[in-house]
């Protein structure tokens, strides 16, 4: 089967077998989606060698449990082994021996076919598209800032960076009672929160040291700054992005002004998709891209544009 | 009045004037206390001139409300306005428009008199010596971290630092159920732990990853990565040092392990005071000299060696 393989920081399109393990799910690909994780890998970002995604709506063919075949799923990401202290801890997501999907030691999803354990599946509710439910795991990572930070009616949230996990993150935020802004500099991002009632503001326009919680989405060091010298005395900053390489700071601040800084990586897809289901997340509208898998490479490089929108690949093209 | 005082990072003996302010209490240095802020302020760590100091034991001889005469307090060091939204959302400690004692806008306690509003004063109870009383700012601030992080039974919780502040902490964390470990480099700080039954360790002893909470009191760059590498996926770093000028750190992990960074600085008088006076938190043992306030500048210079315990002032010596 033809898929997206990374080795040695080289993207190639390759025919690979089939997976085969017969205690998982063989789950045949409708569509996957082209998160920045991969860009990354793609740079080196984290060793990887195999098939790269992570980001997949797709259908079961075999299953150890035939009660899943033929049903439309997605897939939680992390693998972990449910044997050692974290996962006991009731912390999965984190197990130390974990593979993750096209991240860590377990081939991923741009591909014709994956295999996922049967704990890792979610079913698709009917009324949720395969467009809409490929957004399943980054809808998951922003409603994982729901998990970790309470935030209602009264506070002054400010999100920093309205790319496509920003995007979401916005949406997501917004289905709360929160007084959300969120910083964006470009004007189709603008015009993608405005579509979506959201309230859009520049950089210019964020007071320092007065938002009760901000999110930081995007990745870079001058967005960490903004939204770091944004929070309040005792104010909460939620960093949603992995940064490539180290960043210089100052942390006085935090200390000074006893700011929490709040890490956010994998968030619960049961949620996802009850927000997908219920439309009050609608991730369709930021769909840039619709290619077959054979045009992975060309796909890549659309995604890795400043700007671009969600690139998805189709391998039934 | 004699007074240590600092003027373009330089520190000298004058002669200045008493404070005079009907509205607040003239309060009588008993003692006070050389803090790691005092160096850092005379190494310009944020720009200040006046009397340094802000750790202090006295006795109000001058008062509004007659009722404080003749009481032997302590001083909250924080002066809020009261008036503000920060205020009025109960954080006055952070209170933009603040002063604070020796350190902002208002002459601090290494000095004869110091005048302070009567809302900071704290009556020190009479099992309370002067010599440990002259702790309880510091012990407060090592007390706030029980007031942001819940530990207890079943906690590992790792204290990376044990000179002055980090003993003060090491004796509050000890108060609580938590399995507590000290990372001490020096003999006579793990002595100092071992006499409050303190269980310290060396830096090789840290296990990577694997603490539940984990509180940096070194201030230092290599102290600050040390502590970080140390706590598990989900676990809680407090810091607890300012650190002068900036540090470079890789962030991803704080993102990946989904760590939760905590800020900590002042803390409650009052929790500190009930410490001292049960003896759960026992400071005396912390001292390393005490001079008389006429040798201001060596005892800073005394303090400032590294491994020195606490360096007491004493205006009436």
């Amino acid at each position: 089967m033809n898929a997206l393989w990374l080795e040695d920081e080289k993207l190639s399109l390759r025919d690979v077998p089939m997976p085969r393990n017969a205690d998982e799910a063989l789950v045949r690909v409708r569509l996957s989606g082209i998160c920045g994780t991969d860009l990354e890998l793609a740079h080196g970002y984290y060793p990887y060698t195999g098939v790269i995604g992570h980001e997949l709506v797709g259908e079961v063919v075999e299953s150890p449990d035939p009660e899943w075949v033929g049903r439309r799923v997605v897939g939680e990401i992390n693998m972990n082994c449910g044997a050692c202290e974290t996962c006991d801890a009731g912390r999965p997501t984190h197990c130390p021996s974990r593979t993750v999907l096209g991240i860590k030691q377990r081939d991923g999803a741009h591909t014709e076919y994956v295999s996922i354990p049967l704990a890792n599946l979610h079913r698709v509710p009917d009324s949720v598209s395969d467009e809409a439910a490929v957004f399943t795991e980054p809808v998951a990572a922003a409603a994982e800032i729901l998990e970790q930070v309470s935030m209602g009616s009264g506070d002054r949230v400010l999100l920093v960076g309205a790319g496509r996990l920003g995007q979401l993150i916005a949406q997501v935020l917004a289905t709360t009672d929160a007084d959300l802004r969120v910083v964006a500099r470009h004007t189709r991002q603008r015009e993608l929160l405005a579509s979506r009632g959201i309230h859009a503001i520049t950089e210019t326009d964020v007071e320092p040291r007065s938002w009760d919680i901000v999110v930081e989405a995007t990745g870079s060091p001058s967005g960490f700054d903004l939204a770091l010298s944004a929070v309040r005395p005792r104010g909460t900053f939620v960093l949603k992005s992995t940064y490539a390489g180290d960043l210089t700071l100052n942390l006085s601040p935090v200390v000074v002004d006893e700011i929490t800084i709040i890490g956010s990586r994998c968030g619960p897809f049961d949620r996802a998709l009850e927000l997908l289901e219920r439309g009050e997340v609608d991730p369709k509208i930021l769909i840039g891209e619709r290619c077959p898998l054979s045009h992975a490479l060309e796909a890549m490089e659309t995604a890795a544009r400043p700007g671009a929108l969600k690139v998805l690949l189709d391998p039934t093209m």
